[in-house]
């Protein structure tokens, strides 16, 4: 029985061009088996910063990310801290989220790459479960990459890291198949 | 003795036309007595979103951002909570002033303007004592606005918002002296 692909939008909270978050999901995405997808959202950097007058029409730039969203089956996040603190690109994105119906419900899976920081990591959590966002434990895995010297290429030929991320791909996939069959996840006012 | 005007930069969280937070900045702006001057800063909005491989050479925008920074005696921020979290503007803005070296030391009064919403503003103050902030307590005031429905001249209008936000200029201004009477703040590696 074929089941429809598996569409993931990946956000990375870095802009930086040698971001280790951003390495480490275009290694996930390069580690998908197949009828899993795994798209590294282009636009983070581009988003204005969310100004709530704007969240009724919003500008282009918005709207095309708003239908990467909708599309997207399940989300992952990986996204650096910064002074303590979320980053303020990932934030903004999620900022953009907040009051965009597609987004609620849908499973999503918190990478950390750098375990021994956890303000980030616990604000980021908590504000997705404010969103009603459907976080995906057994997908949520820590990665000690921080200091680990790698790049896209040696996270995918690491078994370390590989192994574990294919686990979550795994994880987040049927958490989206278990999504797919919950009427409720379609209509959530039950 | 003349002492030389304290000069103070507001930074407002929220880009939202009616925020009550820029209100509540004008407001405090227009209270300030004789010598000291606050300023509400233009410009958070046009910030580019953080990225780390431009913060050596910053653009125009950020380089102006900056100036106000470095040139201002002490600041105050007044910011929403948004999904239970910091909002991407404040968090962006302070993400451009992370390496930024004369924001180290600066006296911060942290303004609340709705106190039962406590994930922002602890997330905020976290990231503002990471950066080095002076938070200046007996300045960092909690006012119930939100459903108080004061605009900017409503807040100067109304005692219970006014004597406050006095007192905490009051605060922050003493603050900024003793600040000024620190060789330590000049010379932080002592």
């Amino acid at each position: 029985m074929a089941s429809a692909a598996v569409r993931i939008l990946a956000l990375s909270g870095s802009l930086r061009s040698r971001s280790i978050n951003s390495a480490l999901l275009r290694a996930t995405a390069r580690l998908a088996p197949d009828g899993v997808r795994v798209e590294v959202e282009p636009d983070l950097g581009r988003l204005p910063l969310f100004n709530p007058d704007a969240a009724d029409r919003p500008p282009a730039t918005v709207a095309a990310f708003h239908g990467r969203i909708a599309l997207a089956d399940a989300l992952i996040i990986a996204s650096p801290e910064y002074a303590h603190g979320v980053t303020g690109t990932i934030k903004n994105a999620l900022d953009w989220l907040v009051s965009f119906e597609p987004f609620a419900y849908k499973p999503v899976a918190v990478l950390n790459a750098s375990p021994r920081a956890h303000h980030a990591d616990d604000a980021l959590r908590e504000t997705l479960r404010t969103m009603a966002a459907t976080i995906v434990e057994p997908a949520s895995i820590a990665l000690p990459l921080l200091g680990a010297h790698l790049d896209e290429d040696g996270m995918v030929a690491a078994p370390w890291v590989a192994a574990p991320l294919r686990a979550a791909l795994g994880a987040l996939s049927l958490a989206v198949a278990r999504h797919r069959g919950t009427p409720s996840a379609s209509f959530p006012i039950g």
